[in-house]
Order: C-alpha cells, then sequence, then structure tokens
C-alpha cells in the first residue's frame, strides 16, 4: 500500500506492506486521518520521545531507525475481518476507533508503533471491540476529529467544572479549542480564550469562546480578573485571602511548552485550578511558592476514555458541537510532508486531514 | 521588654519597646512559643522571601533594614486590653490565636512585621477576635503547638481523603509530623512515613505513622506500592491506564526543598495526588510530561482557616493527638539563637519552644 512514511525524522511518500489483521482485529481503508501536534513534534524530537516514555508508559515505544506510518485521528471503512471477531458490523461501514491495539501482550499505538501503521497510509487494522459505527449520516471529516476532540472532552470531564467556575483557555491550537468545544457543550461561561494569533482567536470564538484576547496587547489574566469578578467569594475564611473577589477560576494550559504552566501560576487567582494538557515533553522550570500561597491546584491530563470517546462521536454525529471551521486543509499523501510544514504556522491552520485515497 | 530579634540576619538579645494594644487588639505576656522552619529559613533567605512575597501576598511584608520579632506559634496569657474590646475572657486567662492582625488597613503576620512583634519577646498584642482560651488544663507547651499543627490539620483537610487511599508522607520534620498526626485522626491508613533520620522516623511513628521509610535503604514509592497493592484499579476504562494495581494514593510533599516534587511526581502512581505543604521559596524543576501520563493531580497548600485552628486546639486540649513527643527543647530568650542552629539537627530537634521568662 501507499503511506506517508516517518524515515530519518523525514515525511516520504512510499510502497510498504499493508498489514494483516490478527485476532480480534479488522483491516480498513483509510479514507482520513488529521495530523496531531504530537505527530509534528514525534518528527523532530522522536528520540528524546521514545527515550522519556521508556521510563514511563511506553506511549511511544518505537524503534525510529525503522519505518513509521504516524496518524492516529482517523475515520476509516471496514475492509476485511480478521480471525477471533464476530463481524457484526457490514464490510463498508465507516468507523472510528481509539488507536490502541495488543502486540505481544503489550498496548501498541497505531501511529505510534513500527508494527501497527497510523492513518497516514492507505490501509490499517484496528481492534474490532474499539471500533464505533459512524452514524447519522455525518461527514467523514467531521467523524474524523473525533479522536482530538476526545481530548477536549475528556479535559473537561477531569477538570469537574462547577457552574460558577470561568474557564480560561490559553493557547487556541487544536487542543485549546477541543477544550473551548467541551467547554461550551458542558453550558459554563463567559468563556475566555487566549492566543496570538488572529485566525485561532476567530477559530476559538467560532467553536464557543464568549471573549478572546491577543496576549500581545492585554493580560488574559487581566481579562478573566475583570469578567470573573463578583460581590463575594466562597465564604472560605481563610484570613490569608487577598486580592480582588472573583468567581473561581480554571484555566486550561493548552500550550505546552515550557514556561507556560509558571505563567498559569503567576496569573491565576487565589485557589484557583489549573489543567494542564499541553504535551510538554521538556524540563520545565516553576516557583511553587507563588502556587502555595495561592493554594492552587494543578490538574495533568491525557487521553480519554472510550465513553468519552463514543460521548464525542455521538456529539459530532448529532450536531452538538461546531467543529467543522477547524478543517483548515485537506491532502493526499504526497502533500503530507508540507502538511507538517505548513502546520507550523497559526494563521493558516490548525486541523489539516490526510485522505490517503485523495 | 526583653526579645530575641532578628537584626542583621543573626539573632540578638536587647530590650525593646513593649507593644501597646490598639483598636480590638488585647496585650499578653508570651509564655511558650515555637521556632518554625520558615524562621529559620527567614533569619537566612530573608531579602528574597520579603522580594517574592511583594509580588504576591506580602505574607512576609518586613524592612529588613530594621528589627523584627519572629515567633508565630505561641501560648500567651491576657495582660491588659486595649480601646474597643468587649474583654470576654479574664485577664490572666490563657489563649491561643491565628497570629493575624490588622495594621493600616492591610493584614499584618505577627512574627512577620516590623510592628508587630512575634513570640520571641515577652509581650505581644493578639486581635481579640483570633483569641481561643486554653480549656480542660492543656499544659501551655501542648498549646503552644496549636499552630503548627493546624498546618498538618488543614493540609489533610485540603487532600480530600477517600477511606481507601493510601497516604504517603514525604519528610517527618514539623510539618510531616502535623500531616501524619492530623491522617491518624481522619483514621486513613496505612499511613507511610519517609525520612532520612533515624529520630524523626521514630517521632513519626509516636504520632501516627504505620509504617515508616528510611529513603536511604528502600525506595518510598516502592513501599507504597507494596503496601497499596489491590486486586483491582478504579475501574476506569483508560486503555493507557498500565502498572501495578494499587489503592489511590495521596502524597505528601512536606520537605519543601527543589527538586523534591519532581521526585514525586516520579514515584506517584497513575491517578495519584500530590499534597505540598513544604514550603519551597526557590525555582524548582520538573517534567510535565510524567505528570501528564500518569495524570496526577497537585494541590498546594498554606496554613489554615479559622475553624481549622479552632478543631487543632481542641483535638490538642481534648488529648485525641499525640504531638507531646515534637516537643525536643526549650529555651529562654538568651537560648534561641543557639536553637536556630541546633534545629538544623534533625536527629537532636524537632520543635523548640521559645519561654521568654524562663
Amino acid at each position: 500500500m501507499r503511506a506517508a512514511v516517518m524515515r530519518d525524522s523525514k515525511i516520504v511518500v512510499d510502497d510498504i506492506s499493508a498489514p494483516t489483521p490478527g485476532s480480534g482485529e479488522v483491516l480498513v481503508k483509510t479514507l482520513a486521518c488529521g495530523i496531531c501536534g504530537s505527530d509534528l513534534h514525534t518528527l523532530i524530537h522522536g528520540h528524546q520521545m521514545v527515550e522519556m516514555s521508556r521510563d514511563n508508559d511506553g506511549l511511544f515505544d518505537m524503534d525510529l531507525s525503522r519505518d513509521v506510518v504516524m496518524g492516529h485521528e482517523f475515520c476509516a471503512e471496514i475492509l476485511d475481518y480478521g480471525p477471533d471477531t464476530t463481524g457484526k458490523l457490514a464490510v463498508g461501514t465507516r468507523v472510528c476507533a481509539m488507536p490502541v491495539l495488543m502486540r505481544g501482550g503489550k498496548m501498541a499505538t497505531a501511529g505510534y508503533s513500527n508494527d501497527v501503521p497510523g492513518g497516514f497510509g492507505e490501509q490499517m487494522v484496528l481492534l474490532e471491540s474499539m471500533m464505533l459505527p459512524v452514524t447519522n449520516g455525518v461527514s467523514t471529516e467531521l467523524a474524523a476529529l473525533t479522536e482530538p476532540m476526545s481530548v477536549g472532552y475528556h479535559t473537561v470531564e477531569m477538570a469537574r467544572l462547577q457552574k460558577d467556575e470561568v474557564p480560561l483557555v490559553i493557547g487556541c491550537g487544536p487542543v485549546g479549542l477541543a477544550v473551548i468545544t467541551a467547554l461550551k457543550l458542558k453550558g459554563v461561561g463567559p468563556i475566555i480564550a487566549a492566543d496570538f494569533s488572529p485566525a485561532r482567536r476567530k477559530l476559538a470564538e467560532q467553536v464557543g469562546a464568549d471573549v478572546v484576547v491577543d496576549p500581545g496587547i492585554n493580560s488574559p489574566y487581566e481579562t478573566w480578573t475583570d469578567l470573573a469578578r463578583a460581590d463575594k467569594t466562597d465564604g472560605r475564611d481563610n484570613p490569608f485571602d487577598s486580592g480582588p473577589k472573583t468567581r473561581p477560576g480554571v484555566y486550561f494550559e493548552c500550550v505546552g511548552v515550557p514556561g507556560v504552566i509558571d505563567q498559569l501560576i503567576a496569573g491565576a487567582p487565589r485557589g484557583g485550578r489549573i489543567v494542564v494538557v499541553g504535551l510538554c515533553m521538556e524540563q520545565d522550570q516553576f516557583m511553587p511558592y507563588r502556587a502555595i500561597t495561592k493554594e492552587l491546584n494543578i490538574q495533568f491530563v491525557l487521553a480519554y476514555t472510550g465513553e468519552e470517546f463514543a460521548s464525542t462521536l455521538h456529539n459530532i454525529s448529532e450536531g452538538l458541537v461546531n467543529v467543522e471551521p477547524m478543517i483548515t486543509g485537506k491532502v493526499g499523501l504526497d502533500g503530507v510532508a508540507d502538511a507538517f510544514n505548513d502546520l507550523g504556522d497559526p494563521e493558516k491552520h490548525a486541523k489539516i486531514l490526510v485522505e490517503p485515497w485523495r
């Protein structure tokens, strides 16, 4: 099959062997697959990621001297069932799935594995147990957003928002946009979102932000304080409490570069909560004293549960979220390498979908 | 009055003017006042603390070129009432109080202020509204532990422990011991505590730790994993979950030096919670990726509420906690400078009380 392959830290198009479905697996035709920020990071910092992953969760356990086909945000069509499957969904059915398979008794992530190709190739294999049919006539493009939107959904679930809390989203790349979408769905607000890019701020408004801030002009934290101002606090009698009276705050870190967490710590109100979903893979610095005197809470989050993935596909299928504006480009396999470069410019792109059969 | 004064980063005994109670304030005779780790830190790193505090909460807003009488962990006796007071408690009554007063419309902390002397002097002024009588014949020494024990009580309250969670306390200085005491009171367990010092580990057992670990010999995190092992996890269906099945974990950071938070992040189980009460005033480093892949939660905590302070005095008065072993020395004002040095040796001391009239 044809695939856009990661080889020597470059994306090249090549003919490689198509995968064969193992026990419990299904062969599918990739219809569309989004390029994720983690894919960009892997292309450049792959060795570092593999190294760190080895000490930890094995999420990125790859041999980078061998080919890897990335792509874990896909919508696909059932081609053929492997052994030990039920065949419940008809061949030709469009499906989404969590990019998780088993290889040698260990979990493998489609797109971050030498053995399990991701969606930047014409065919993939999926675990039958992970497959969900795409229903309600929703487009393949929108269905392919299920995986990245699930990350936002999970993030907001993990934030356990109370109705009176005012959210601030720092960074309006695909992760921030997914968080804003999930916040909108929760009915909390006003949703305040900050990004240096005008195009990203416009997208933020389109998916549900009530107020957008250009941090080059206004402090997102001061804007938050103005909008969250309240007549009284939560009534706790801690005499060390000072500063303006505001509704409680939940700040979402959706950037993932060193220094941003410390900025959020400095900007957060007393008793504030910070939810970190931006995937910073480098050493970071912060001032614990600042977080201590404000009694901040920091929740780190990753990925999503199966239930959250299914809910997200449902929300997209039922038109409960407005995610179409996020798709800023579509390319065939020959366009993947350029798309990786183009995604560096937030004015031009948010999410580019790869259509391997284009 | 005589007082142990912080002057030019040294403790010297001198005769200084006694404070005069202002509106709503009460003049008291200091009976006993514990030396806190923050006092040791202030003597050495005072300028840095004042600097940082200025950008933040003003907790340590002092002019270090002028005298400061430290000491905020006190038990005192009522001498005289100032204007605008009710005089509800009889002169001669022993009292504890949160070390909080108002000066020029701003909060001032007794012991960290040029204007409000702390307990390392013969007399202090307190806000009448903050005073609580020492009842039930409890000793002055034990009553003086109310403030530091309140910090542990507040920390455990902020941890919002569930019954099945297994606590691990890193560092068994006075803060760690206060946390262990509060955990014991909550009835959770086993309580696992780690410290390099044999004397501190012994104290940890005396105040309620079920298992103590010498990190020089065994990993506290591996010990925790062994003791928290469980047949099943919390049932969440996140397929990225791996590692040994354990009961959920709450790790308490009671050390407060750079690098410890990152060690806890590295050692914590997936979904674990870290509560930071150790007051690190320096820049710190950590790896966000590790915290993200384990979806850790970090709660920073400081001080206590008025209700928690009152509950702590009650618990001490009713003999519900065993805190007497923490008192490892008593000195008069002439012994304060040496006591500051002696507290550097965890084998010799945990809490030294200053008795200004000794």
